[in-house]
């Protein structure tokens, strides 16, 4: 589906490095029919744009369209959604006095298994989509279900939608009550395979929608199917997504049942299940020899922090994943997580660092650099796009969201109430208003959001 | 300003008790003219109500307001923030990699000290009488500034605006810049009476708007002011307010300024500042002894955790200090905390009790019905309004807040995006809405909002 040339003029903020936003105003990003950064220039308007840089393009001035973003907006890159299940997606918020386990079978097995009904899984996975989006989440690696026909409408949904997504058929041969549960390895394998094939018939150069291998988690899996998973991951060179070290209770039950697998991460690798495509949420209870063999492998992690408190799983200590060279993005973890907004998690990502500094580590803290990183540019690696989205520069790929904030005048008044929370005075910084945005922005500041160039969303 | 008689019909939620959100349906609320509330009647509909409710009261028919919430709205107690500075509203998501005390210096103090321009402090208060309203907050615990003429003003914005709230000229004669501060105690005192005298003529009754003496905290206020604040309190029987063991170093702080005063809450005994009228903020800090002293003296605490965890000062232990029999409440700190809602902040309260409990004490984890009974009864308490506001009981008045969540059609579609971000898909039981109210909710919910019966915010 071939697009439009664009022209996208006015101010784009990205993160240049962990701890580093950069800030370029007055600026033009050229942008080719097939999604792609093809010229960054500062000090640029459309006129100086259209005299100096579409020729040496061939563009010809009536074929390119022209965004330029208001005084007081930016252009920012699309958030990656890096752990999200889209079938649990209608129980946010809903975890009540549970901890992960009984949560799982009290809200979360029942809903997944009630989506083998096509129209219920439709309206969710419709829904979820659509939040998602809403958002500002321009990729998201899906858990969806056993269900092998679910799991291909999901990935449809999102092709028809245009967001780029990881969708993975869930695999579990136990632990779970039988409704809801592969009846052998074999099966479940088969049923990957078959989702994997869907998939691949839909997009068969994997760039918007891409299946990715789904062992639910340890605990759920027999060796068996770890190991025919791992297999699979070898002979397809495909993603892998999974949880490690969500809770005390769940680390203990892997010592349980894998009593030769050595510690959580070595069961995985003991599997073949954790390679440089690997994408591990949570790691909360991760030791520092597990973390140094997971990024020995190049597995990355997926830091769920709004889950993390509100199921009271613990405090993921993020600093020092990235000191020992884990790659980390953010996820929601829709339902665990109580949001689909990777906004939300960013701003979780800081509350929960600080948690972790009081605990007497002052280093622990994540500024607001550092998890608008990890909600793009961090995310990108841990989904295996780094150097496709997550920025912009020239090679990368359109995926992006205007951002805009409500200005208050002089009687304390904004003009648009659709503005939502975050109040600019007008005498604040660039990065005072990122920071608020951080802070208080919500679906509202999202404008319009683009996934390879196309707009795929658009606040009335 | 007498209003109109009202019957509010349809389902009604509120805190029967810490623990226990009781829920009526199909019932009838009737409010007089002086907004209280005079029957209330389940299983009432506005016919019934006509013919059998009317008459007893003198009510004709013609003379009475009706408001009937749709399928899927509710009712629901109006919020109390408890702690919050209406002058550094500008300032929310600006906190950096701070902590408390270089956090007053770098942000707070220049803003604060910035509203003695009185066109700067209408625009900034308006916004966050405006904002705070629109969020359900229906009665407010001010800080104001040092500034008379300032807090003056906020006082009168709210009465204009329709707000209960408690308003405090800020007294600090020490510790802060010679630019913003009091030059000694007599100053201060006197610049408080002028304030309380305002406050009092333009609310004789105290009916919305009450004055309440604020020594800004322990570190910032001389022994001799503090001194004659207690005596203020004495003579006049107004509420206090200040700051309490926010922090580790200014605990130690407290030593060092006081050291013959015992811990920091004896510090404000000794000084007749700890009375049934007072209300401590943060109390992180607080040991159990200070609890104990709290709780005989009757003062309250207002539990601020968005501002705790975003400036990383602690963990405030709020299910110790419930059991040991202190009263609470919730405050939004703005801007220590970066939101001026009082549902995030109970969403707050819900997350850094499991961080709590993450320490080991699985009973600190606070439920949805706890931190929604501490952002309306608990707070009622704190602020002196208990048997008031924060229910829906007979003699009680009518400040409330209509609750409207999205309900999301088998196509995945919902009717209309400014019902937000909760979205109702049609089988959750009414705990389970509740739940997604407080998790996911946010302004776009709050449909309307009134005060003594007066309606003070709309959705357009």
């Amino acid at each position: 589906m071939a697009g439009q040339n664009q022209i996208f003029l006015g101010t784009f903020i990205h993160s240049k490095a962990l701890d580093e936003l950069e800030y370029f105003h007055e600026t033009a990003v050229l942008v080719d029919k097939e999604g792609k950064i093809v010229r960054i220039e500062r000090g640029y308007d459309l006129e100086k744009a259209r005299e100096n840089l579409f020729p040496g393009l061939g563009w010809s001035s009536e074929d390119v369209a022209v965004h330029v973003c208001r005084d007081g907006q930016f252009f920012f890159p699309g958030f990656v959604d890096t752990h999200l299940h889209a079938s649990q997606y209608p129980n946010v918020g809903i975890f009540g006095k549970s901890t992960l386990l009984d949560w799982l079978i009290t809200y979360t097995f029942p809903l997944e298994a009630s989506l083998s009904d096509p129209a219920k899984a439709r309206s969710v996975y419709t829904r979820c989509i659509r939040k998602t989006l809403s958002h500002g989440t321009t990729c998201a690696a899906y858990y969806a279900t056993i269900d092998v026909a679910g799991t291909n409408l999901l990935a449809d949904l999102c092709l028809a939608a245009g967001q780029r997504a990881l969708v993975g058929r869930v695999c579990m041969d136990r632990l779970s009550p039988d409704w809801y549960r592969d009846a052998d390895a074999a099966g479940a394998v088969a049923a990957a395979r078959a989702s994997i094939e869907h998939i691949r018939r839909r997009d068969p150069s994997g760039t918007l929608v891409r299946p990715v291998i789904t062992p639910r988690f340890a605990p759920a899996c027999s060796e068996e199917l770890l190991r025919e998973l791992g297999r699979l991951a070898a002979e397809t060179d495909l993603p892998v997504q999974t949880h490690i070290s969500e809770t005390e209770a769940e680390v203990a039950l892997v010592g349980q049942l894998f009593p030769d697998g050595g510690s959580y991460a070595q069961v995985y690798d003991g599997f073949g299940l954790l390679t440089r495509r690997t994408i591990l949420a949570h790691a909360v209870h991760l030791t520092d020899d597990e973390a140094r063999l997971v990024a020995a492998r190049g597995a990355k992690v997926s830091h769920c922090p709004c889950s993390n408190s509100a199921i009271t799983s613990g405090e993921a200590r993020v600093r020092r994943l990235l000191d020992l060279g884990v790659a980390c993005g953010l996820g929601t973890d829709v339902s665990g997580g109580y949001s689909a907004s990777v906004l939300e998690a960013a701003r979780l990502a800081s509350l929960v660092s600080r948690h972790v500094a009081m605990g007497g580590d002052e280093r622990a803290k994540l500024s607001v650099e550092e998890v608008l990183f990890l909600a793009t540019r961090g995310g990108a690696e841990v989904v295996g796009l780094e150097g496709t989205v997550g920025a912009f520069e020239v090679g990368m790929e359109w995926d992006a969201q205007l951002v805009g904030l409500a200005r208050v005048d002089a009687a304390g008044e904004v003009g648009d109430e659709d503005d939502g929370n975050v109040d600019v005075f007008g005498w604040e910084k660039w990065d005072e208003k990122v920071a608020k945005w951080l802070f208080n922005g919500d679906d509202r500041n999202t404008k319009k959001v683009w996934v390879r160039g196309r707009l795929v969303h658009e606040r009335k």
